[in-house]
This record gives C-alpha cells, structure tokens and sequence, in this order.
C-alpha cells in the first residue's frame, strides 16, 4: 500500500470516526423525549443506511479546506472536531437529497445497495417506500440538530445556518430545472450546455464544493465578502466539470467503480452526454436521438449508445476535460488573494481524471 | 354580517396582502439569478397552489398573540408585519407538509382542490407527480429566505432559526410515528392511546399550536425560558384535543366544510376513532373492526363507521370535548404568571366547537 492510500484510509477512519457521536446525539435526543423503541430504531437504522458510506469527499473536505486555510498554524483539536462535523453535516446534507432524488428519478441502487425506498423496513417484509420522503426531512433536520449543538455559541452560528439554508435553496432549485427541463420526449429544444451548465452548478456545485469550503472558511473565522465570492468564483466551475464527468459516467462508467447503474439516457435527462450529442451530430443522427432518446428499454439505449460512440463522445470529454483542467488552473493562479491556492488545487486534484 | 364576522375577514384581508409581498421576494431572488421564466412559473403556481387558502389559523395567531402579549401598547407598524411575515412563514410551514403528507398518504383532495402531485403541470397535461417532493423543500427553504430577509438584525433572528428547525423535526418525528404504529392491517397492538396522544403531539400541536405562539413571544422579546415551557404546557394539550377533534371529522365532518375526504379508516390510521372504538367496544365489535378496518373498499368502510355508530363514538368525542375544554381552562387560570392568559383563551376559543 502507498503512502498516498495509507494517509487516505486513516483520514477516512478518523472522519468516520465522528458519525457514531452524532449519530448518539441525535438517539439521545429521542430517548429524552420518550420515543418509542421502533422509532429509535427506525432512524439509526435510515441514518446508518443513508449518510454513512460512500467516498465521503465532500464531508472529508471541509478538514482538508481548513488545513490549507491555516496552513502555517497547528489546528486545535476543537477545530479539527468542528471541521469533522461540519463534513458530516455535508454528508447529510447530500444523504437527504439523495433519499428523495432516488424516489423522484426512480432510481434503482446507490452506493451499491437498493436505494433507501426500495429497501425493506427494519423488522418487516414490506418497503419503505414513501416513508422515504419524510427520511429524508429527517435526515435534513438533524443536520440543524447537530449544529445548534455544538455552535450554537460560536460567533459564525448563524452564518452557517445562513449558509445551509441557502445552498438547500439553490439545490432544490437545481433539481427543479433538471426535473422540467423535460418538455416532452423527443423535444430537444432545451437542451443546451446554457441550461445544462445552469442545472449543474445549482443541482451540484454549490452543495459540493462551494460549501465545504465556505464552512472551513467560516471556522476559520474568515469575515471578509470578497474572499467568499472569489472561492464561489473558482468553486461553482469546478463542481460544474464534476457534473460533467458525472453523466459521462452515467454512460460509460462501470456501475461497480460508481456505484449505481446509470439511468440518465432512460430518464430522459438532459445530460452533458446528450447536449454534447447534439452539438457535434450530424442532422440525421439528431433525428435519430430524438426516436430513441428517453425510453426505458434496453435496446433504444443501445442505439443512443452507438451514436454516441460515432460522434465520439470520449474524444469530446477529453478535450473538455484538459481545457477546463487548465482554465481552473489559470483562474486559481491569477484570481487568488484572499485564500491561499492549495485549498483549490486539493479539491481539483480530487476530482480531475478519476476513474472510470 | 355581525361584527366578529366583519372583523374577522378584516383581518384575513389584512393578513392576505402580505402573502403577494413575500411571493415577490422569492421571485425576485430568482430573476437576479438569471432563471429561466418557466422555472420562475413553476415556483409562483406551486407556491400560490400550496401556501395560499385554508382558513389560515395558524399564520392569523403569531399577530394575535401578539396583541394579547403586549395588551397595554399600541403595537407598532413594524411589529405588526414581523407577525404577519412569520404567520406566512407557519402557512408556509404548513404546506411544506401537507404537500408531502399527502402524497405519502395517497390523498386526494386537499382545501378542496386535488392535491399538488395530482394537480396538471404549468401548461402541460402531465401531473405534477413526485416533482411535488422537490416542492415540499422549496417551500421550506422559502421560509429561511424570507426570515433571512427580515429578520437577520433582529437579536432574536437565531432563536426564530432554531424554533423552526426544532418544529421542523418534531413534526416530522410524529409523521414518522405516525407512519410507522401501522404494523399489518388487522393488528391493533400499537393503537392505544397513550401512542396517539404522543403522534398527535408531535405531528401538530408543536406546529399549529405551540408555534405561533413562541413566534409572537420572540417579537414581543420575551426571553425566560419559563414563559415557554408554561407556553408549552397548555399548548401541547390544547394541539392534542385539536387533533382529535381532526380525526372525528375524518369520519363524521363533511368533505364540503372539512376540504378533504377523509381516508384515516381506508390507510390504518392509528386514529383517535378506533382508539376509542377499541376502548369502548365489546370483543366482537373489536374482532369485526379487525376485518374491516385498513381496507380501501367503501363496503368495508360502511361496517366500520356502522360499528362507530354503535359504540356511540359521537357521544363519546362530545364527552372528551367538555372534559378537555374544562381541563385546559382550569390549566390555563393556575399556570399562567408570565404570560396574559388571554393569549391561550383566544387560541381555545377559535377551536372549540367548530363546525362539524
């Protein structure tokens, strides 16, 4: 094992540490207001099955951030612990769009497993189904729960309440334009890289990698405007390359390295993939999208699939790639004042060429 | 028209005209983001759909409460519209669940509309359908964007934050509660009333009773924390008896006063009926409500209410009423020391007896 997995396997043990605190300060809570026992175990089981698991970026990050901003200071270990639960909440905070994104898409399996609706209720034979929905209410108000716990007498308390209901905000947006950005089946007239952009960075930047990094910079007390719109600056860019690596490994990566089986073509999604489709297509290949596009049956997708294989699709994203690569790269160099670079330059090193 | 009816759609006016303003605000949050006009649509419908109409109880109580909190002074202009503007928060509150409940439970109609997910799409012919559970959240965040806006200078503008996060999860806690206390159809194990009483708790006394109340306390910059649990200790009780009073008109009310159809016997509702049906019946009548209770099948349905009628479930609620009526009153002339026992007074006056 290299040194690089080995460090990364013990970040990973540390963070993953925290989850059982919260996880016993929210049980807490229940057993002092005389919840019943099925209630109880209810949650623990929906909290473990949902916010724990997965590759946990986006909650480890908000460490990472805080490191880099102060990186010539030793962190205390309350700030280390106020970093590792703010990264929780990040993690919670994406468990509980995902919960109900999964019901909304009628996605099959995340992170490997049936997703939460279609899993079987704790003790029963049934589904949870839509009890899912309130989970995931759930799941967001323990997020506030944990905050008011434990900085509820720092002086940013109410910047961070300010700044989660704000990216809530903006990520039910994003899911709003994603979810009617589907006029009709066989309609291509919105789907555009405009729009497409428009959706990613609601739907996903700012939660991804706007905020853990605006957390970090609220715990390191970070007070001035302009350093937070110069990271939103960098940030909302960056997370909409995420995006665009996500859909095209909705369709070309392996469901066993990403975890779920992509659906983006059957749903009828307007994807990078099918934007990117339709820019650089012929008219006769459009037409055919249009026939096969957003039908949930294997041999329609099979068609989308090879057209895309004509257009080259893979050449495309690999050129988008290193010119955003470099474009971010470019843009941290000259626009980064108040923050020090290497917060940026981590996050981008996380995301840039992973596997397929 | 008598003068407590004028008065009264006075102060429905009055309240009304604030809902436009705060609508303003979201969309104008929206235009300056650049977002394309069918999504600023969608949100106008879905909020105009949801948040607006019913008898807007809750929301009239904050300014209410208020008045009675502070009786020797003339309220000013501004507190007057910081009332109005949280009692909109609490209609938005309000419809952030109903929207999600309702799907959850398959209703049908709601304030005599069909529901939001079964309502047609701005200028399609499709139903809304699960995009309803995205717009359960938006209105949610609604609410913090609003409260952002007016209340961020305010020195209580953290303690409204933390009072809506906690409601938020209390409330969500009795629908989980509620959601689960229905093991198999035809087991009555969990229907008692010791459980009904703590769903009913959860699921709406801390929201529609407590809520309102603690809101106008903040405003009037009430700050022991004894007036709030003796706040609490009415409230929860009175939010109880309202409740069941919800559930004898799921049954006896009529669908044209009430707005909706009731459906508590068809899903297996942990209901204050067939808890006192259970409590109050031979073991026959319990054995037969067994087969018949649970099932959506008007004939079953019809053997159900026969076997209510039997039992005298009429008389039975007409006796609970009197006695909790009585209750409450004695409650609210021995506990009230820090706040005007004509806050609580009003609240019970407007839920008693209302019309079956």
């Amino acid at each position: 094992m290299d040194y690089f997995l080995k460090n990364k396997n013990k970040e990973l043990d540390e963070f993953s540490k925290i989850f059982p605190i919260l996880m016993n300060d929210i049980i807490y809570e229940l057993e002092i207001q005389s919840f019943p026992k099925e209630s109880i175990q209810w949650i623990e089981t929906m909290l473990k099955a949902n916010a724990f698991g997965g590759k946990m970026n986006r909650g480890i990050s908000v460490l990472h951030s805080l490191e880099l901003l102060k990186e010539n200071c030793k962190l205390t270990s309350n700030e280390i612990f106020h970093a590792q639960i703010l990264g929780w909440c990040i993690e919670l905070f994406q468990a509980f769009f995902l919960v109900a994104d999964d019901i909304m898409d009628q996605s099959i399996t995340r992170r490997g497993q049936p997703c939460w609706y279609r899993q079987k209720k704790p003790n029963s034979q049934d589904f949870v189904g839509s009890i899912a929905i309130n989970d995931a209410f759930l799941i967001e108000s323990c997020i506030y729960i944990i905050i008011e716990k434990y900085f509820i007498n720092e002086s940013y308390y109410s910047k961070i309440l300010n700044l989660f209901h704000k990216t809530s905000f903006q990520t039910q947006l994003g899911q709003l334009l994603d979810l009617i950005n589907q006029p009709n089946r066989g309609d291509f007239s919105l789907f555009n890289l405009k729009r497409y952009n428009q959706i990613a960075q609601y739907k996903t930047a700012y939660y991804s990698f706007y905020l853990p990094v605006a957390l970090a910079m609220l715990i390191a007390k970070i007070n001035y405007e302009q350093a937070f719109s110069t990271a939103k600056d960098i940030l909302l860019p960056m997370g909409e390359f995420f995006q665009v690596q996500d859909d095209f490994l909705d369709c070309y990566g392996s469901p066993a390295v990403i975890g779920k089986i992509g659906r983006d073509i059957e749903e009828n999604k307007c994807s990078w993939m099918i934007c990117q489709a339709i820019l650089n297509g012929t008219p006769e290949q459009t037409e055919k999208l249009k026939k096969h596009y957003g039908i949930d049956n294997p041999s329609d997708v099979e068609i989308v699939k090879k057209i895309y294989d004509e257009i080259n699709l893979k050449k495309v994203f690999k050129e988008y790639e290193d010119k955003s690569y470099n474009l971010l790269i470019e843009k941290i160099k000259s626009i980064c004042i108040h923050v020090p670079q290497g917060v940026f330059l981590k996050l981008l090193s996380k995301i840039y060429k992973r596997d397929l």
